[in-house]
């Protein structure tokens, strides 16, 4: 697919805000980012694509762990720089093994408590520590 | 409260990315950015406070609509630059009026369409058009 409007790439630097979430039950998976190209690749391809701000690099999800995410709808926010896209999502999200990379919350006390299973280590998704 | 973590504004130039959810069935309401002054104001208010990247200001969520978020879970990402906020929204979360911010979706042939029920006009919501 062709997509026959812009986001707004410039707001910030070249990127916009991909929110993933489970297109079974909306539970958010992860936050990444997307330029312009993983953004036409996504639609194009129907396999998410984002940027990694810290590898500076596009990144196709599941390459390295093979969890990959197929795209069911993509959802454009009121000011064009944030997507929702609903996935279905192979294995964990989160390269912690975890479903989504928010498997914790603050405590009353204000420190992070872990809320989730985690489904996998890394060793087993990567086959090695990272 | 006060957070006994601090999260990494550093990565985004001083900002983290929040993404505000409905705490009664997890629909993704809005993303925003919020700085260390917005995030620590959130927890110790309980009220959702955002940094505006477009007016490069603090912002009290529905200070002007009276549309407030109060908070209800905060949960934090596995590189801590993200956070999911789970809130009870007063009205349209969306200053376009809708419930959520992603009222548009990418329909087949790559046009946006408008999946949402419009709730108030902004007219209704700021008294005035925007």
């Amino acid at each position: 697919m062709q997509a026959q409007f812009l986001p707004d790439f410039a707001k910030a630097g070249g990127l916009i805000t991909c929110v993933t979430v489970d297109a079974t039950d909306g539970h958010v998976l992860m936050v990444a980012y997307m330029n312009e190209e993983a953004f036409q690749l996504t639609l194009q391809t129907g396999k998410m694509h984002y940027w990694s701000r810290s590898r500076s690099s596009l990144w196709k999800k599941g390459e390295s762990s093979g969890n990959m995410q197929e795209l069911v709808e993509m959802r454009v926010d009121c000011d064009v720089d944030a997507v929702v896209v609903r996935v279905h999502q192979s294995g964990p999200a989160c390269h912690e093994g975890y479903r989504s990379c928010f498997y914790r919350s603050v405590a009353e006390d204000g420190s992070l408590q872990i809320n989730a299973e985690q489904l996998m280590t890394p060793e087993q998704m990567y086959g090695r520590t990272r």
